[in-house]
């Protein structure tokens, strides 16, 4: 903000995060922020997913192409003392409306200390109500990828859809198709396959919690055949995704770690609540100091760079401490 | 469910995500689980966070290391014809009980048809709210690596921070360290130092939205040394990602599209809204088809498979569909 702007008057910019949309889903801070705003600005289907909370106030429906567009107009009406809110489905902070808001701010000059204030209300993203509703996909190590090649040179996404599939990650694909964009799912598959199982399942959600959604479970091999669009999300299974039941679950191990049976719990002999696996980083560190095989035969074994087991190799193991630990 | 059970009841599980643990930040669906439930089963800290609204039903409070038995006495309880809220912060199923309580679950027998209703409440999770409280980190691809190797093996969480390191991800780091495990963060940084410059941004964030909240800003090679513990995510830039004025920003390329000065917006030529970057995928398979380059000087030049630039200059370029497409 100029300082010597002729006006100045106290604003503020709230980004808020719907989730998936049914007012079921809505935080109470995210319906408190709309309630407090005089302004409401969004994609015209947000808009629309609260319409009945934003009766009588100033209301600006923009298209999906026009990000900047709805960042200038909120820091406009701020600017004139007003409360915006900027609404987006998901979390405005995934994907969301909070970058490009933050970066129209900073090209205005605006800091933390000027007269309006910004505040991001976080909500459950695609990715948290899509997992809800197939099952429990995220129990285990994952990412975010948007096919979009509006803003991304694609190479970029390549190279990112390759090391994830490798890695054995767990995947989102947000964007992953439109009318004009159909090649992309394509080649995420075709990246996928060299590293993946082909029977990896894979859902495919289409308006999560809204009256048209819609849920398929298919595999990777089948995945670009699947109906796919603009409002779908694609979560692609690790190497230990099944689906039983109609439900999409990643064990996190356990399955192996307990026997259970009819509300019985058994511990393994040797499995202790709290203590690393043997193949925990110390015990992994033990391991290969005492093989005698060099960086290079190591790297081959783990698939890892030579360089970082040579680094690890002369690392001194650290102590373990006592297992008394809460650990998520 | 065993269908020659003496008495077959009508209970209900109910996976409950808490959000940060502020009761503003509680979705109505989540405090409505609650209100319906006669039985709460959480870790004692989530309990605490939920204790007003959980007065005059029964309370099962567990240590972090008895997941498989909060899991337990969620189904004996359902057995009985109870509805159990099954709490945690953030997202059940993220890193939550949704996985071990659906692999208790089918252990026992139990199919959507049994008696017993499952129903996960979405929430957001730790990297959303983190994210909200630092800036706008998670404007691009992003990624969740959970650092803790009780039950999984180094040499895998090694690899993925290797492989997303290297992919440009945004990267939130779960249980990045505790009393017993402190080498990890340290292992973690090396892996990152190999693909990353040391002056990357990382946000370490500790009890988001809790009174105990803190956050601090650090670069990659001083992370490490950062005051980490079970409590804080620990958030890593990509190569865009910058801090201004205290907030922490990945831009998704907006900043170089359009000048945006004191709320003028010009369109920079070429640049037209809906379409595809020039290095989008149909511009580079035109590119790359053109350059008359073999697939392995391609596969160098953008750090990609040479297999899969093999396959991509045997495909045939797709028809690019009008640009009337809406797109996030």
């Amino acid at each position: 903000m100029n300082a010597s702007e002729s006006t100045p008057k106290t604003g503020k910019i709230m980004l808020v995060g719907l989730g998936p949309g049914s007012h079921d889903h809505l935080t109470a801070r995210a319906r408190a922020a709309i309630a407090e705003a005089d302004t409401v600005i969004g994609y015209v289907t947000y808009i629309r997913l609260v319409a009945d909370l934003v009766e009588g106030k100033e209301v600006i429906k923009k298209s999906m192409t026009e990000e900047l567009d709805r960042a200038i107009e909120a820091l406009d009406r701020a600017r004139q003392g007003k409360k915006v809110a900027l609404v987006s489905s998901g979390d405005a902070g995934v994907y969301g409306m909070a970058g490009p808001t933050f970066e129209v701010l900073f090209q205005a000059g605006w800091t933390p200390d000027s007269e309006i204030e910004v505040e991001i209300v976080p909500g459950a993203s695609a990715l948290n109500t899509c997992a809800a509703l197939v099952g429990a996909p995220l129990t285990h190590d994952f990412c975010a990828i948007s096919l979009s090649d509006l803003l991304t040179p694609w190479p970029t996404i390549a190279r990112r859809l390759d090391a994830v599939a490798y890695a054995d990650f767990v995947v989102a694909l947000y964007n992953p198709k439109s009318g004009r964009r159909t090649q992309q799912i394509v080649e995420a598959q075709r990246l996928f396959l060299r590293h993946r199982d082909p029977q990896t399942p894979v859902a495919i959600v289409k308006s999560a919690y809204r009256p048209k959604q819609r849920i398929e479970f298919t595999t990777l091999e089948k995945m670009a055949e699947a109906d796919i669009g603009m409002l779908t999300t694609v979560l692609i299974g690790n190497s230990n995704t099944f689906v039983r039941h109609g439900l999409m679950v990643t064990p996190r191990g356990y399955a192996n770690k307990y026997a259970v049976a009819d509300g019985e719990r058994n511990t393994h002999a040797g499995e202790q609540a709290g203590r690393s696996l043997s193949s925990g980083l110390n015990g992994w560190m033990a391991t290969i100091q005492a093989s005698g095989r060099t960086a290079a035969e190591l790297a081959v074994d783990y698939r890892l760079p030579a360089d970082y087991l040579a680094a690890v190799l002369a690392t001194e193991i650290p102590e373990e401490g006592e297992a008394n630990e809460v650990e998520a």
